[in-house]
Order: structure tokens, then sequence, then C-alpha cells
């Protein structure tokens, strides 16, 4: 029973087996988002602000702050993210950047202990990642590919994992801080993603016992009805023994799989997040507090 | 790789470890729908006839037909609903009684090779069902309950479940034939329900090699929004090895839910059915073919 636990000044979150799983709000990243990239650029955070609330309100238990603008100081940007959205949101953080300058500028300015996102299998890579996290007492996000790419046999994926989780101990990192993301396809290129992806998180769960994570919103690329692809995806993925994700908790029905996910795997004890989340208004005239709606189950009668 | 297959007098349905889901349509049971009961009993089928071909529309692969009316005379009412069933639709049919004369009536008019729904672990009942079920060369629906009810403990749900397997070998039906219903219990007042069945399916998959089904709407009784905790369950269970469920397809929800698990599964090649049912429509001014929306992916870069 591995449990990864983040935290801020104030909460701390547990990733782990047994734990209600854990949303990563993806939407602080200039990847992509010309107008949010410009305006950081420009030293205007207030998308970053209404960002960081939007995704909390939504249900987001962490934040993913990214601040990745090509020309741009990132290492300055990504502390003053950091320090804006810790100032306003109470949920820990994952530090993301590909420049070690910037990881290392969040780190040093991160009140609680943060998720650093991320290292890879790369041997230069892990050598100057894994000091910097052992040196913060930081959880990491290692993400399985290496020198030679992302393999497309997932069992590959896994022993690099294996390597950055053993190369980690050496560090004196717990693989109980090392989140691993398996890495997920796009499913409209390749038809048995969502089987390699289960079949992954098994093997992380049962041998490596690590947590997990991934980017999920990458399954449904190309797709038709994305958040309907990335429920079902997350739905099993869940179910196979997956712990967190990285997404936008923006979209009602992607929180919706991952509650009714939660109850499926028996993490929301009497329903109570279901029941808060979706209980029906109270529809009678005395204003009396109303029961749920439930049809009688189906009689399944003996023959 | 078990395969059952069943079949109406033109179509042949395959249930299957690497089949696409198959969805049982539920509705045309008057167990609960007081109308439909009283329709039926005075010889009005227009209903039975609607429900038939709404489900088929809505993406039903099979329809389950029930007659069981207190003070009626259900062999009767059975057998009329099957020829009427079958005259306008071409998908097979599940025979769901708990009358064996009402069975028998229903097996005797039927064209194709049925699904008989159910025999339990009763050693009086599996008597009575395993011979007719012989017979016809028909496959069976096992509830995997006995004589002691149904057991709170899912591995010996699975005793009695490979206890009726066994007892059909004993009468020439394979295991092939046999599709076992672990039985789904309602979640809002069993916290493992859903990890019950996970664990029951996985079994009843590697060890008794045989396809199952359940009533999949059971798992929501009493709670709020029950599509969404069906379509959390379809998808979950469907991850765990299920292979068919009784259940609705009038809730494009839970049909969204199936699709999508069937895509993860690697079970709708190329994605052409969710492509198909979920294309967006063609908005741009020339009226050409548009291709689907998709963000790029977001971007995991080397650290």
């Amino acid at each position: 029973m591995t449990t990864t636990i983040v935290s801020s000044a104030s909460k701390e979150v547990k990733i782990g087996f047994d734990q209600p799983f854990v949303i990563i709000g993806e939407r602080i990243n200039p990847t992509g988002r010309k107008i949010l990239a410009e305006e950081m650029k420009a030293g205007d955070f207030s998308r970053v602000e209404a960002d960081a609330i939007a995704q909390v309100e939504a249900g987001a238990h962490m934040l993913d702050v990214n601040a990745g603008i090509p020309l741009a100081d990132e290492p300055a940007l990504l502390a003053q993210a950091i320090q804006l959205v810790q100032s306003i949101t109470d949920v820990p953080i994952s530090i993301d950047s590909s420049i070690i300058e910037a990881l290392e500028r969040g780190l040093s300015v991160y009140n609680g202990k943060a998720l650093v996102n991320s290292v890879t299998g790369e041997d230069e890579v892990l050598e100057r990642v894994l000091p910097l996290v052992a040196r913060h007492g930081a959880a990491v996000v290692a993400i399985s590919n290496d020198e030679t790419g992302i393999s497309e046999d997932p069992d590959e994926r896994f022993l690099v994992a294996k390597k950055i989780v053993e190369r980690a101990a050496d560090y004196g990192i717990d693989r109980s801080d090392v989140v691993v993301d398996p890495l997920v396809m796009p499913i409209g290129a390749i038809n048995t993603a969502g089987r390699q992806v289960m079949h992954v998180v098994k093997r992380l769960r049962d041998e490596l016992q690590v947590n997990t994570t991934c980017g999920a919103s990458n399954v449904s690329f190309g797709l038709p009805n994305r958040n309907g692809i990335n429920s079902a995806f997350l739905t099993m993925a869940i179910g196979a023994g997956l712990t967190s994700a990285i997404t936008s908790p923006l979209h009602p029905e992607v929180m919706q799989a991952v509650r009714g996910a939660d109850v499926m795997m028996g993490h929301d004890p009497d329903c109570t997040n279901w029941i808060k989340a979706y209980r029906e208004p109270v529809t009678d005239a005395s204003g009396a507090a109303m029961g749920a709606r439930g049809d009688r189950p189906r009689r399944r009668r003996r023959a």
C-alpha cells in the first residue's frame, strides 16, 4: 500500500492505492495556449489566477504549474506563478518544467512538499534532476522513456520506470516518492493503447509498488467526443490501479467518471462525495429534503 | 478465448473475451412496469413492439423478453411476446422467466439459438432447467446463488458458478454456453460491491473461462445520477473482463460508456464505431466533410 504524500503550507494530499483518485489540474500551462503565453511573458498573471481558482473549484486536488514560454525567463516566470498560485489556493503543486534551472527556482520558492514534473530515464537527466528532488525532499514524476525514445512495448516502458525507481533509491528517494507516468498513446493511432496502459499500471502497482499518473487526454487525440473517450480511459485505468492524472477538471463529464470510479473502487465510503455532487434538488412543495429518487432494483428471480 | 454464440433466424451474436461488449436490452419486462403488465395481460403488445424497436435502434445487440405477470398465463404471454419480437427485429433473444413451463414454451416457438435466463445453483432448478437448455441446444445464464441464498463472499459466488458449469457439462452443455451472472450488489449499501464484481469477473474469466453478464443497474440502486454510476460500473467491469450486460440501451450516457470501453479494450478497431456514433456534424460552408476536431496532444517534454 504505497502512499505518496505531497503538501502545500497548510494541506496534505495523499496519492495512494487506497485513496480517492487525485486530479492534478493541467490548465496552467502556456504550451499551445498562445494568449496565456503572451500574458505571462508580459507579466500579466490574471489568467493563471483565474485558472487556479476555477480548477480547484471544479475539484482539482493539486495543480500543475508550467511556464514554458519560448524566449522568456522561464525560471523567473515559474517561480512567480508558483508563488501566486500558493497565495490564492491551498492545494499542493506539481512543478512542471523541462529546464532544470526552472525546477530549481520553483522548488526554492515552494512552500511545502512539491511534486517535481518530471524526470525521464535518460542518464543525464536522472543525474541532474534526482539530486535536486532529494535535496528538497520532494516527490517526482518519472516518465518512462529514455535515450532511445518512447518504446512501443509497454514492458520496455516498465523497465525504464524500474530503472528510474532504482536510481532514485541511490539518491535516497523512496519509491513512495516516485510517481510513474506510463505514457499514454493516442488510441486512434494505436488500437492497443488502452490495454497497454492497464497492463503497465498493473505491473507498476503489483511489482514496482509505485503510484502512477498520466496526461490522460492524450489517449483521445484526433477523435470526436474526446471527453467521452477520456472518461472511459480514466475509469478503466483507475480500475487497473492508476492513482492520479494530470488532466483538466473543467469537464463535468470527466469529473463524474473519476467520482464514479472512486465509488466503484470503494474509495468513497457511503458514496458521500457522489451524493454530495449529484444529489437531486429538493422539489416538493413543503421544501422538506427529499431522498434520492431510486427505482426498485431489477428483480432477478429464481427459475 | 471463450465465445458464446446465440442467434435469431438470420443473425448471430458473439459474446466473447475478444468481442465488443454485448448489450442485452432489459426493457421488455413487466416487473415494476404496471402499465406494460396490464397491457400484456389484456393482449395488447404494442408497447412490447415499441420497446423492441427502440432498444435495437439505440444499440441493443440482443433483447431480454420477460412476461412475468401475476395471475396471467405467463407461458402463453412469453411465447407470444417472443414471436412478436422475432417478427419485427432480427436480434437474438434472452428468454427470461422464473417459470419452467414458460421457458419451455418460449424455447419451443423461438427461431434460432436462444439464451435461457436463467438457472441458479439450486439442485432442483439445475435438474429442471439444464435438460431443457441441452435439448434445445440453447445457451444459459447462470446466476451464482443457491439454496443458501446469495453469499456476501464473492469467492463463494464463484464456487456456485463453478458448480453450475460442472453440472451443465454433465448435461452436455459446454462452458461456452454458460454465461455467468456474478450478481451485482447495490454499492450504496455495500461499499465493496464494485471491487467484488471485478474480482469475481476476473476469476470467472481466468479460472472458469466463461463469459459473464449482469443486471448492471442494480449497482446504483438508491443513488442519485444512476446513469453516472452505471457508466462507471460498466466501464470498470468491462476492463475486468465482463462480456455482456442486461441493461437499458436507452440511456445515451450508458451506451457511450460501453462504446468507450470497447475502444479501450481494443475491440473497436480504428475506433470505427466510436467515430460513427460521435462524429461531429459538418459545419464548413463548402459542405465538404471535415475531420474530427482534435487539440494537439499535451506535450510531455523531457526534463
